[in-house]
């Protein structure tokens, strides 16, 4: 038996503001020195997350499971890029901050030759 | 390829604090009243969400699909309860609320027949 929807007239209701609903989609940088994600994954354990990149596409997942007195909880998400060319694939890192936030990083090509460039001067 | 998990030694990490990691959990209250399970929902879209009495089996289900520029982002969750045997499955009920938030609830039969009482004697 469905007990759902029930709703009232309701005005201006929390799904008409996007931000809430995308508030965890977190934040994509793919300026002209590097590409990044970072999410807020404050709600999943470190074993509970997977991060993998298959060429260039770069998969995102976090599995979250609880059995407790008053029964039985899940919850998941999954969150999937193509890296794009410029990106230098082998550079792609990510990293897990004390608060919860998982950043994966990789700098453009472009900027790597640059930079080793640079280096190579001195 | 794995890019996960890197983690640098870390002082007191988020997921030690089991209120963050049980934070979308809800609240439920079984007391001599009622029972009643409250979640915030609001990152999910009424279509989205389902919410389902089978016997005394309840289930609440949530699942949100997005594909934009930057890729595809899937999240969801699952909750289960056993409704107690001193429910008045009959009266269960949801409500989503302006802000998102999701109640079910159902007086207790004790609570229920006393109601009844009290009305036939007026």
């Amino acid at each position: 038996m469905s007990l759902f929807p029930y709703r009232d007239s309701i005005v201006n209701p929390y799904w008409l503001n996007s931000n809430q609903l995308d508030i965890n989609n977190g934040e994509v940088i793919n300026d002209d020195k590097q590409f990044a994600v970072k999410l807020d994954v404050s709600h999943f354990r470190p074993e509970e997350l997977n991060v993998q990149l298959n060429g260039r596409q770069l998969t995102i997942e976090g599995k979250h499971e609880f059995r407790g007195d008053h029964g039985m909880s899940q919850r998941s998400f999954l969150r999937s890029f193509l890296v794009p060319d410029d990106v230098d694939i082998n550079a792609v890192h990510s990293e897990l901050s004390n608060d919860g936030r998982l950043a994966i990083e990789a700098p453009k090509t472009a900027f790597s030759a640059d930079r080793a460039i640079s280096f190579q001067k001195h």
